[in-house]
């Protein structure tokens, strides 16, 4: 039995066309189109199928009168059935014509069908704009995928690969493998752990990022190296992170920060073009950490829209309110925002406003609504007549705007602002795909973050981040104060890619390294190779790397990462198709010399 | 102190030109170069200097009459150190001029140095050809990196990247990345599990191959994929085999055998003379498994030379000499080869050859000397007049050849004549760097391996590798003699490629897998997500994958894997370089809730 219908559908002609070429050029001509069935009409005489594969759809014709063997099994055809069909291409009649079609004018008769698969039904439809869980979607991934948009963001993904290969390839960059298996030096996120099975108790860990390889790399005298390469983070994860991402990585040799930018906006202008074809906006803005800080609330600022935040320290400094006060004279700041027609939110949308900071930390959300007659607000009666004409001047608000500030600690207030500008943007649709992308860096980061928990100093971006030479001293002194050598590049409000001039020079990178609270023997035995490698000649050196995933997504005007990779993870790291992760055998564990905890 | 030293080394004016770049054109420019020294002379008043980067060496001069200061700095200089120079380029007296290089016609006189970081003496000399373990070349790898011959590989090898993704792009391949974090279905080599933090117990896998999920895109439509990616084996290494290895995987749906290969013989066109400049012989010839292995006992044979063998079962089917006789009455072989010349053998020399063969588990080595008077050899006495006159004929031999055969078990047999073929082409150095490269296909594999050890079969591709059409009813017949729709790829005597069209059909994969001993349950458990999408429509497809790092080693035209990798491990899949596996700490095994075994 199965030998007889394997033989069948085993054997089937080549096709000549795939389902997205005949036109009427081609009327009149024997073609052979293999596919699935993406749709099919009996008409009770004549049966329409729509024949679907990834170049396009093809309607073929089963009629009666043709071939009647053809359409005894035309009848048998269910959707996404897998088929093969010779048949004559004609053209249709003028009234039948789908101009949206680029095969739309044609026909193919059909000849002779073999069935090449069946298909039970699918627990989704095949089309877009489905109401599905995802979870669904991802247990049935291979049919998830075969929806149009998941082949036009992949195909986008495919081009885009090429395109940033292309580009660093004809500016002299080669590109160069890292290791996969490599050595577990944790400093920030978690590593991924692989045990040894030759060497017991011991452990590789899945790279987190190419950063040692890379540099030795420009030790090695490589001048300039990409990758396009898959990077791991164990993380507790938020909303849109994978366990494993893509990460283009780049490396130079011999250059400073300006030498960076250029290379990395001369890769942005090419993907404007060749996506969305579009001019790069030049010269790219750039914002110094404290003033994306103090103007947009975020260090990977949307500047799509304004609702710029404004300090109001020098209107209030000599504030009778007291939040504003105590702000002011702990050296913190007081920003405002104006939401442009507000004025007339109800009690219930401002408290939701409040929730939403007081979520973040903030005490509370100080609102004055501007109208004819001057200022409505809780705080007016803190406020005097001259404090009450310059807030209004200086936010710019006129009669109707809703005025929205709050006071407190400099970094945490302005984030707290930067999240109740972004709702008030989305609020006011402010943010539609008309918009043009806005494309920006970062610049002047602070080298260091202190850590109130664990009183220590952690690497804002990481330990082999130089600082700026003039900063060196302070290293010593106020580490705080010290400003690194790295940038981050921003679009659409998403930090797409970020990278630093490194530190080249052993001693300075040990001294890095007591700021961060490492000893000497902890350094010499997780960076041991690095730091020797320094001492033989290594050049001056920066790099940047860009985080693919997220590039593709707003590429392909999408906001899930996960509808930009094939087969993602779930955010509690499942696959849900495979099921991975598993168990797996006493003997594999056995053979890696480990066992599962029985405590915790 | 450090401030100072550390401003001072940051400093330095951006090149104007790499260090291959200056010729007779620029002379009288001022210019900046930055690179390494690679060599220095000290001629008294004047010092020469070779300035090196990834793109040449520049010759440049410190005069004191010319720059006392830069003169006085020039002194200090030693090999590696990375300095930064302004100069004017001068062109060099007419006996001094260099041919070989492309800078060899001018100096540049140096007018500022800056020294941007000194280098200790390296372990071993960066230049080619040196002698030195290959365990300090692996532990200072950044600066064996340097050495020309790595620069040249690696920058080979990117073009081989470059030019294979152009290739399958050109030709409607989308690229797309399958996962590293997979499920673990263990069926041949081993897994590198890597244990699941948010999933007590369980385990990822890193993938053997992206196999499944290669076929899974197939029946998501994508109809022609491609990816250069890492794989792993936690294999017990061979002297040649590294734990993570760069795998070119294709897949395609609606083909047939013929259209695989064809695909894949546009790219080795391509390769050869884009990397060799030379004209791939075309038709590529193909070898059946069988064929292949009477021969040349092998099934990846190394046709540069020709030193076939003969099967002389006709010759001696009425054989009286025993060991004759049992193979072929046992359905054995009887395998010959003629050494040409090798008549002189000594005893010792023979004997060496012996060994050779019984290390492979041959009882023993038949020779037969040929001589102007006929035959000498240990066997002569057992043979009659007329097998004498045959063997010397349908060997072709001639005075002065040696005739070696070796009788037992066909493919046993086959496979020690295959190496002691081998070994002859060494010792007649059949193989040197002039010879042509040969590429050929090897077809009509047997689809299973039957083990005498564990009494099963086993795939001998993989277990989605489908059998031929017309051996279908032979599965539950007679599997052994079921010939699979497998096909591999050898360049000089390595397999660089292997591939099938695949089973799509999820009842014949589920014979398939019992056939191989896999229950049901079983199947499901591991593979239940592919027999389940094979019900959802999957199309007929098949592909192949090339093993990279092998490719690039042939390109390069040397001998080690090892060699073509930028960060290697060692056969014992170690990383000498930053001592990788190694020990991890407690917190991290308990938030893994995993520990080492005390045990074993």
């Amino acid at each position: 039995m199965l030998t007889e219908v394997k033989e069948t559908k085993m054997k089937f002609s080549k096709r000549t066309h795939t389902c997205g070429k005949l036109t009427v050029k081609d009327v009149g001509k024997s073609v052979v189109l293999n596919g699935w069935v993406d749709k099919r009409r009996d008409l009770g005489g004549v049966i329409f199928v729509g024949l679907r594969d990834r170049y396009g759809i093809t309607q073929v014709v089963f009629e009666p009168e043709n071939n009647e063997e053809a359409h005894r099994v035309g009848k048998e055809l269910r959707n996404e059935f897998v088929i093969s069909i010779e048949g004559t291409v004609r053209k249709r009649p003028d009234d039948q014509i789908n101009k949206g079609m680029k095969t739309g004018s044609i026909d193919v008769i059909v000849n002779k069908i073999v069935i090449l698969n069946e298909s039970e039904t699918p627990p989704f439809p095949i089309k877009d704009n489905i109401e599905t869980f995802e979870d669904l979607r991802l247990k049935y991934r291979y049919l998830d995928l075969r929806r149009p948009v998941f082949q036009k963001t992949l195909l986008l993904r495919h081009r885009m690969y090429q395109i940033v290969r292309k580009y660093f390839d004809e500016n002299s960059f080669i590109e160069i493998e890292t290791p996969m298996l490599m050595k577990s030096t944790p400093e920030g996120a978690r590593d991924y752990l692989v045990p040894s099975r030759i060497h017991k108790g011991k452990f590789y860990a899945l790279p987190q990022s190419p950063q040692t390889y890379k540099q030795l790399l420009m030790i090695s005298g490589f001048d300039r190296y990409f990758q396009i390469v898959k990077c791991f983070r164990d993380e507790d994860f938020r909303a849109d992170r994978q366990p494993e991402f893509t990460q283009i990585d780049v490396e130079m040799s011999f250059v400073d920060t300006e030498d960076v930018l250029e290379v990395v906006e001369g890769l942005m202008k090419l993907l404007f073009k060749e996506i969305w074809n579009k001019e790069l906006k030049e010269p790219v803005p750039r914002f110094t950490f404290n003033e994306a800080m103090e103007r947009y609330g975020s260090d990977k600022p949307d500047i799509r829209f304004s609702l710029e935040l404004i300090t109001l320290n020098s209107v209030f400094k000599n504030s009778e309110f007291k939040v504003f006060k105590d702000a002011i004279e702990s050296e913190g700041i007081v920003s405002g925002l104006v939401a442009p027609g507000c004025a007339k939110y109800s009690r219930n949308q401002i408290d939701n406003l409040t929730k939403i900071v007081k979520n973040l930390g903030a005490k509370g959300l100080v609102w004055i609504k501007v109208t004819e007659d001057g200022i409505d607000s809780p705080i007016a009666k803190f406020l005097s007549d001259d404090e009450k004409e310059k807030i209004v001047k200086t936010m710019n608000a006129g009669a109707g705007d809703l005025i929205l500030i709050l006071a407190g600690k400099r970094l945490k207030t302005l984030i707290q602002m930067g999240v109740l500008r972004l709702e008030m943007a989305k609020r006011l649709e402010l943010v539609n795909p008309d918009v043009e992308p806005e494309l920006l860096w970062v610049t002047d980061f602070p080298l260091l973050d202190w850590d109130e928990e664990t009183k220590r100093y952690y690497a804002m971006h990481h330990p082999f981040t130089s600082p700026r030479m003039e900063d060196i001293g302070l290293l010593d002194t106020d580490p705080g104060k010290v400003k690194a050598r790295a940038y981050d590049l921003v679009l659409n409000g998403y930090e797409i890619a970020g990278g630093s001039i490194r530190i080249h020079n052993s001693d300075l990178q040990l001294k890095m390294f007591k700021v961060l609270g490492i000893s000497k023997e902890e350094a010499e035995k997780k960076f041991g190779f690095l730091m020797n490698a320094f001492k033989y000649g290594a050049p001056p050196h920066g790099g940047i790397a860009f985080g693919f995933d997220r590039m593709v997504m707003i590429f392909a005007g999408g906001t899930s990462i996960r509808d930009t990779i094939a087969f993602p993870k779930t955010t509690s790291a499942l696959s849900l198709m495979d099921e991975s992760p598993s168990e797996v055998s006493e003997e594999q564990l056995k053979e890696l010399h480990i066992a599962i905890r029985k405590e915790s």
